[in-house]
């Protein structure tokens, strides 16, 4: 086990010192929640810009109903795309709900995670632009993975110095058992995104099936909260 | 009746278990609105970006009114558009409102409805650039409608999950027969939008008029707040 | 004095009947605002999506500075528009303020307020793109200028529901003679742009510089607080 | 030291005068913020509609990563503007947490201070288009830089304002000294944005080196938390 990830001992009393006179030092974990979940769902509701319209009127033999089934690559990666914001929205509540008070370090990586969620209606665009072209079609399935398997490690990251590196800053103490036990998740689900990157090599079909394959798995209430919850 | 919409007895004891130590392990409704605000919100402001300005310098013997007269299915569809969401606002509100805590599955039936809002900007635009053009503005008019048809549909799946599956998230206990008659109004709310898909085969007009109409129905407070505030 | 404004004798008593069991039946003042807030938020910051940058390389003999310089409409509609969003979203907040609950009409009406709002980029690129134009520039100047008409009328509307045909949803009791006052002043908010309208026909250069300084005069707070709150 | 920054004497008494019968007379701080929040969120997140996706298919003997690589401003400039605006959003809202009520003057500069954040997705794309033209190149660095400077001269503004001016807004008294020492340190952050506008007469590539690491500088949490809150 790298040190890293090592976590011993119980934690940390909790830091409950009484604030500087007249200094409110930090940004709340309401209003950081209240950020995020906007930037969240502008990223998420943009993500319908990629749709676009075929442009009236059509080529003559053309029907509409062709042109727009011409396009699943655009819908199959706007849904992937959907639903993953969606589960990264539920883990980012969940995470952020076992914080008392942000410190600069978490703002930073929170913010870090934020920018790996905004850029994701650009790799949408990218990868449903280029899935059946000859060329560039490889370099667009792993960009598009790539930055998902980024807001996994992002995401991993900011658990991790919640729950190994500050523990004080919890809004209660975790036995370290269970510390471990979610954090262990969190990496976990930096995996199948290294592998889907790295299949885009072979193809950026399988790429796109294993993306929408985890979007489905994780967001279908299959298992009892848990897993998808954490993941 | 069939055996899904059944609710029958008294509503099981509220689940008021105390939550592990350490543990905040669902979303919180209040983060739940909040996240399904700004969706919406965003959603119904992109509306805008489908009207286009007419590029100018307009062509000779063009006029600005005329151009722009000519783009009314824009503005009609936007207008629908624009009711149907708030519409739907509201009555997310009314429904969450119910609500003491998500589970799982409820988070993932909000997603679908989410997402179902979220593509409303495509389908507007798809309806706005079709529905004179003598190929395509059928199909056009079905997705438009459809989509509509999906949002209800997600929403009455939503609500009868808070009503009949799971009533102990309820945040206070609601009577069988007040259960069966919101369920049975969301359930209602499905069918106009049904009627509307279907008609798109014989013309699109008819399906914007049916959905422009419910719009400015529900929209409309003639009722004395309850019907509207269900549908 | 017309009969729909005359405010006369003591508010009713306020209605606090307590809520029928397990029955939330409207939405909350919060969230209304919360909702109102994302939609005027979003649509002020999408204001900027107008304003293009020059496609590079620039043609021979032209510089950026020229390029930039000759867009001076955009930067004009930008401002005033940002500037009157920013104000009627503070007019918006201390009207809400005022309420306890909001009933259907109220919803009906603020909806139709914010469509108001969610419209201006439109209404501000069209603006832009014909202030100079030799053909369509009186319509759009008056298109313009009217949609901040609207947004005036339907905050006159909301705000004369919730002070003469609503009072008893207020949070709390407010006097006769001052709820007129509050009242007349926003319907006095309608005429300017009643004004720039109207001379759209003259100019459009008239009707840009009427909305500038009424948006420079309602934001500057010259006043101490009290007129550009209620304008 | 100039008249307008000298702070002397105890700060006035807090103002905590009841306010008039029926009569919310302000913007609570806490809408503000909302308000700023839902702001900032969308700006922060139009950023990536900046990245275009290059039109495929590709011409012959270009690789998608040639076309992408030849990008780079675009994402130099991205990330350089998403952590500056991520900063800015920490700043405010550490800012606006002293205030206990805004008043006019207070929601006017706030108002300026969100339009210089909202414009920011044009001048960044304006920085992106012209860094590597041979004519323009200068003035659209001295552009994006000159919209950081006159974000940090909106923001060293409203904090003298709060500060200075109407301490007695404040939530707790904060001592002459330390108000002192956090208006310093916003006017400080005025400078390194006026030196990196002015050497874009040079350079726009120091132009955007200097913005880009005053971006990672602030962003990165090496300082203990206190000098980036309040660069």
């Amino acid at each position: 086990m790298p040190r890293s990830l090592r976590i011993s001992g119980p934690a940390p009393a909790l830091d409950r010192r009484p604030r500087a006179h007249g200094e409110p030092v930090a940004v709340t974990t309401g209003r950081l929640e209240a950020f995020s979940d906007g930037v969240i769902a502008v990223a998420i509701t943009l993500l319908v810009l990629n749709i676009q319209v075929p442009t009236p009127p059509l080529p003559p033999g053309k029907t509409l109903a062709h042109e727009l089934g011409a396009n699943w690559p655009v819908y199959a990666a706007y849904v992937t795309s959907f639903l993953t914001i969606g589960i990264i929205w539920i883990n980012h509540h969940v995470m952020i709900r076992r914080l008392r008070e942000p410190d600069h370090m978490i703002l930073f990586l929170n913010l870090l995670l934020l920018m790996s969620i905004a850029v994701l209606p650009f790799a949408t665009d990218l990868m449903a632009a280029y899935l059946r072209q000859s060329s560039g079609q490889h370099l667009a399935a792993a960009i598009y993975s790539g930055a998902f398997l980024m807001m996994a490690l992002f995401f991993a990251t900011l658990n991790r110095h919640l729950l190994v590196v500050k523990p004080q800053r919890l809004r209660e103490e975790i036995p370290v058992e269970r510390r471990r036990q979610i954090l262990y998740r969190s990496i976990a689900g930096v995996i199948p995104y290294g592998i889907a990157t790295a299949l885009a090599v072979i193809s950026p079909y399988v790429t796109l099936a294993i993306c929408g394959a985890l979007a489905i798995f994780y967001a279908f209430p299959i298992s009892s909260g848990g897993a998808a919850a954490e993941a």
